[in-house]
């Protein structure tokens, strides 16, 4: 994959103090909760788990923990039976002779049992090592109660007693786990649904889902912890569907609004901790995301104060997008402000792109309409001429498929033209049809968030059929190889891909895969 | 080195909570203060320092630390001037685009510049590598003020930004050590010397005690932080003759004298954090020194009480070595209550175990003196035939030396016997004299301790001029080696000598090396 990190470091940024303090009167409670360890585990070879590491029972009894004393190199796994997030602490004693040395140990925190077998040294990718979680820590004196300050996504916790002395051992007791979340578990009530599969599909969704909310929707609880736009959009649709915490979706609205480049310009993403900072890294279709997430939560949860308060900021990005396009209609890419659609850049994405100002643009003419923004003929011109040139210019009738730059008929442009609906109902079954003839099985792409809007499309064309068929391929592919929560990246034709060259910065609860919860509810339950 | 750690972790000890009442009430008051790093260093190539490594100014102006970024891989290393003993803090913030992954930062702590050089993954020593002083720590946001809580020893500081991400760098401000100590520098004139060479010896001399004299005297402030009855001995004449706190030394006293096995036998050393704990290792002679520092320290502050209180725990090492005693007077040494007088065991030490029965019983037979114990003359027989066998059955007239088992001259065995003096002095003089004939210059001794011992033999025989050599080669060699305190082990002919296999875990500041404070005071200047 040839990612390029984005440093714009020199942009200057807005900061609107009255939209940040409504973002900051929408920051939801954390909810907290005791877990502790249901077994010990060592991680053994199995091909049918990611990676071909399964946890297996150790024969150790979890309710002993007390009794195992550790020497040099001696390891313990805790398995919490499910995915956490949140904070660890043990209590650590000593047993022999008196504590000779300080014990020296190290704790990993693991997603999935793959990452305890790869060597954090042996990392060379290019994404920050710093994401490994894993801590090495000193005690000059025991007892003592080992509470970790930071905040790890795992459901396996490795203790590595690096060195004790020859003369005593380490004891480990009464590990916890404090989780946090700000998805409230008492006020849901989960679909029931008669087809297993489908089941186990939205359970797991709903647990990606709530793992990732937080302070904020953060997109990867382990990595990277922070609020993107597009990730936002997705988690947004699926919050509506179960916790609807409308709250934490206002929240980062505002986050975004407050915050754009002097010229208007929303960021891909924004930090907040220890301050509210946007990143200056941009994506095209994520900054016109902000129009989509104000349009969906709008449609479930009208608030015209909110509309008419974030509308200017919506307004920009439709501009901005707007200049991109030339005479005819056609979408001018940016490489500096990339279309995104799918971490692959194997496939060109402009007309993609082109359907995505389509899909947009349609949501911000009914935003428009309920401001009664004078302007909206010159929004509605636009999207025909935008629209006419997809389908005049960019449809091939002869393959039934949209074609992007030179000859290339991707999945990605079909996909978005379908979500766009630029052709009528039964062109879009058509061309979904033409699709997966032409263009399934799937092929090269690795993120859940691609393989939502495909299903996603194959739902709005029509064919539910096939978007189940494909909705338990790949999310129920990732349960069959051990998932507790979704990934960030998965290609089913290749389950040991990682984008970053190692499973051990991989984020194995990622929210935009968290979707299979919106899209049951909206297509097979609606 | 053949070391065998003892585990005795069955045995039952005493604990007189009066008597550790008084060493609470003894407990020093911890001197703080804060210093800064003089300078940025790089560790250079440089065959004159230790280990071929020493420090160099690396163009870095310390005053300008902010503006020096960090990425993955980049190391700055202070100079803190000296040796320091105290914690460390150290303001990190980040310069370049928003911090998109958590900073990872390994802190190393150096006392010589050849720890910097030594890859602690490549420690595969016997002693534990938790004391590497090197930690790992992950900040999720900065700015931060990263506070460690744990105390270390150390000249040199080494960052080592492990990664943090493409976008950005870690910059540090604001590097303070607090340094602790119970030494009183405020009440303390050290000796003007007119040997620059002298003065030196005797100025690094003082820096290595005070850095051991904390809430006990430590034997090493980086390793093992204890408190050793043998050093103890050595820690205290040196401090009468410096910063004399007494209340430290009865601290020490006491915690010995209230924490002995239920026979009444005193351990090597005790733990005093965080609780009270005697070790389960015993050393013969260590045992033994609990009379000497008690006998040193009434000649130099008399304390009636105090010896009228201790006397019944001293008396009772002194009557467990009589039991090793035959009817000829012969010392029985026992491998598991082993006779220390070095690290090294490639010497027989028999002989010198003698010496130091007699060394001792002498100060023990004035303090029984001083109580008034009815026993008296049973010791004072005891000396005699102890004495007696000495002379007749382990001197070699023809040699001029002692003989130990089989036919074995060793050094430990002349400087022992001429510190118990159990020849005349002018005999005592043609000992050493037949020493340094024959067995200069010392081979295979690798502690400072028994240097100590050599010297003052030497001292003690009348061959001053020999002792100030010795010394001078000696102590002086560490200086110009680069030592900033004394070391644990020193081996002239093999400098870069470790007992653990490498420097890293090697203590570069130990108290029993910090005698030519006392040595100097008391042969020199008295």
């Amino acid at each position: 994959m040839a990612f390029t990190f984005q440093i714009n470091n020199s942009l200057k940024f807005r900061h609107d103090e009255a939209l940040l303090a409504k973002s900051e009167a929408n920051r939801p409670e954390i909810i907290k909760k005791e877990v502790k360890p249901v077994r010990l585990v060592d991680i053994c070879e199995d091909p049918a788990w990611l990676g071909g590491w399964a946890p297996a029972d150790n024969g150790k009894d979890i309710s002993s923990l007390a009794e195992y004393g550790c020497k040099r190199n001696d390891k313990l796994i805790l398995d919490f039976g499910d995915h956490m997030v949140g904070t660890f602490r043990i209590h650590i004693d000593q047993t022999g002779s008196p504590m000779d040395a300080p014990l020296f140990l190290r704790l990993k925190f693991a997603e999935m049992p793959e990452e305890l077998k790869a060597e954090s040294r042996d990392y060379d990718g290019w994404l920050s090592r710093s994401w490994i979680q894993e801590e090495f820590v000193h005690l000059d004196e025991l007892p003592a109660d080992l509470v970790l300050p930071r905040r790890y996504s795992f459901r396996y916790v490795e203790l590595t007693v690096i060195d004790t002395s020859p003369k005593w051992q380490a004891v480990f007791s009464d590990p916890v786990v404090t989780t946090e979340t700000s998805a409230d578990y008492s006020s849901f009530t989960p679909l029931v649904l008669d087809d297993p599969d489908l089941q186990k599909i939205y359970d797991v969704g709903v647990k990606t889902l709530a793992d990732c909310m937080q302070d904020v929707f953060e997109d990867g609880p382990k990595r990277d912890r922070r609020l993107w736009l597009g990730d936002l959009r997705l988690q947004a649709l699926a919050n509506y569907a179960t916790f609807d915490r409308t709250d934490l979706v206002k929240r980062c609205l505002y986050l975004f609004a407050a915050m754009t480049t002097e010229d208007g310009k929303i960021s891909a993403n924004v930090f907040t901790k220890p301050k509210n900072v946007p990143d200056d890294t941009f994506l095209f279709e994520y900054s016109l995301f902000f129009i989509s997430t104000l349009y969906d939560l709008q449609k479930v949860h009208p608030d015209m104060d909110l509309v008419r308060e974030l509308y200017p900021v919506a307004k920009g990005q439709m501009d901005i997008t707007l200049k991109m396009i030339d005479e005819n209609g056609k979408l001018l890419t940016d490489e500096n402000y990339p279309v995104f659609v799918d971490w692959s850049n194997d496939f060109n994405k402009d007309t993609a792109g082109q359907a995505e100002v389509i899909y947009v643009l349609k949501q911000f003419i009914e935003l428009a309409k309920l401001v009664g923004d004078t302007d909206i003929a010159d929004y509605e011109s636009s999207l025909i001429k935008i629209s006419a040139y997809a389908r005049e210019q960019l449809f091939n009738k002869e393959r039934n498929l949209f074609v992007t730059t030179g000859d290339e008929y991707n999945i990605g442009s079909q996909v978005w033209m379908a979500l766009a609906h630029v052709m009528s109902d039964e062109e879009n079954k058509k061309i979904m049809e033409s699709t997966i003839r032409e263009l399934f099985p799937v092929k090269n792409i690795a993120t859940p968030y691609m393989y939502h809007h495909i299903v996603e499309a194959l739902f709005e064309a029509g064919l539910s059929e096939e978007a189940v068929k494909l909705m338990k391929d790949y999310w129920g592919k990732m349960i069959s190889l051990g998932a507790d929560t979704y990934w960030e990246a998965f290609d089913p034709d290749k389950p040991g891909y990682s984008p970053y060259g190692s499973p051990i910065v991989n984020s194995y609860c990622h929210a935009w895969s968290c979707t299979p919860v919106y899209l049951i509810k909206k297509y097979l339950m609606e």
